[in-house]
């Protein structure tokens, strides 16, 4: 934690675009933390303490895991050549050459299978999409609090979902066996301080948090609000003045949004995911 | 932190049942956080302070979602009937009537319709299979973040992955919209003493993390001795003396072990997920 770090209201403030109306919340370093996170796509080419790596890991496999069958692995990449070629099939973000570590987060349901294989069984269960969310779930909770080591340690990091956009070719790339897919990536290193980033406004608490029942309530008022709100973040941090909704149409408005990801059932069902 | 807190390589040798080789670790709040999860499975009926919701639904939003669609809701039941019927649709588990805060966290691109409609426009992306992928990861992301935060706070959580076994039913039960699903449920409350629990041990860290490129390796004899020290575990903390493999082969060797979720697809297709 460094000396000028903002109070948590300033960082709920921050986070809640100045608007919310939240009640004080517990001064807490870990929660502190947490607030505190934003993405970093800019970073020095400093090498990361040693077991950094393996502290990252450790955190990760404290993550709950579904029925403790820890449906996941994580490949790290830091070679510098295999970072260029995976930056390449990730919509050729920089950043992914930058930092000096690149992980890979597995949905990983080959480790059952192989674990089956030595019991003379086929895991009839690993078929069934329900048992990808599994291993989908599994590794997010991972990665996460893999996030939150990092940043506890005074990294960075960003998730890379353009990880996606090739999944066969990133498999071949990483070794994956069937059964196994590259569900995100994760950018780690030290921030190019010349490289402003922030804590980015979300949508208001209300909107996301509900009480008993789901219910929509008046939504579109808010979202003119925090449509305003991120144009202006967006524009003090060099993305462009573009308004969440703007950004949404793009993204999902039409298959051809989804870069190339419109074809994930074939994918999968190539690296052996049937998804029944 | 209570003053009787293991230090981070007690932690560490608890993770993995004595068999590490790793390096020390950082000396952080936040790590040793994180390596002293525990799920917790019986709770005691004390309310939760204020602001406790709002602090964990702050730590949600604060994790990185995909493009900043933010595709993630949370219903927060807190009414003792609503989580008893809750309960009996999750494999009747007792501690979602024990704790007194349950937290669905829904996959949800209800909302980005929503934003598309309000510009009258249907938003062809929001029916691909990847875009369900994205949703099940911001959700996990934003729930682990909470979990954190709720360990911050001296308090224990569980997951609940039993709230997929009928979908529709919590779906209505929670008033969801379409393109709305309950992906996960969360007990949040303070751990019954009297009960024991555990860090429990993982598989060797070199079994998931893998570098550079994904190499099995000889999986067998570490599997043996995590089975081993997984029945010693469960036989202390009263979940019976069962070796991994055995509940994996129990877990996902068959369809009829994934407790009604081999049904994943059509519940979907139900809720307005066609996963193209």
């Amino acid at each position: 934690m460094d000396s000028l770090a903002p109070a948590p209201d300033d960082l709920l403030r921050a986070r809640y675009a100045e608007a919310h109306d939240l009640p004080a919340l517990p001064d807490n370093t870990v929660i502190e933390t947490l607030l505190r996170h934003r993405s970093v796509r800019a970073y020095l080419p400093t090498a990361l303490p040693q077991a950094t790596l393996e502290t990252l890991v450790a955190a990760a496999q404290s993550a709950a895991t579904s029925s403790n069958l820890q449906t996941w692995s994580v490949v790290a990449v830091e070679d510098a050549a295999r970072r260029d070629r995976l930056s390449l099939l990730a919509a050729d973000q920089a950043f992914i050459r930058q930092a000096p570590l690149f992980l890979a987060w597995v949905a990983d349901l080959s480790r059952l299978a192989r674990v089956g294989a030595a019991s003379g069984r086929t895991l009839e269960g690993l078929d069934y999409l329900e048992t990808f969310m599994v291993a989908l779930i599994d590794a997010a909770l991972a990665a996460q609090n893999a996030v939150v080591a990092a940043e506890a340690l005074g990294l960075g990091t960003v998730y890379v979902g353009a990880l996606r956009n090739h999944p066969e070719a990133v498999a071949a790339e990483l070794g994956l066996p069937p059964n196994a897919m590259a569900a995100f990536g994760l950018a780690v290193g030290y921030a190019d301080p010349a490289v402003p980033s922030g804590v980015k406004p979300r949508l208001p608490q209300r909107l996301v948090l509900h009480r008993e029942r789901y219910v929509p309530g008046n939504e579109a008022d808010a979202v003119a609000r925090y449509d305003a709100a991120l144009s202006a973040f967006s524009e003090t941090h060099g993305m462009g003045r573009t308004a969440w909704t703007a950004r949404v149409l793009a993204r999902v408005g039409t298959a051809a949004g989804l870069g190339g990801r419109d074809r994930m059932r074939a994918a999968l069902a190539a690296l052996g995911f049937p998804l029944r």
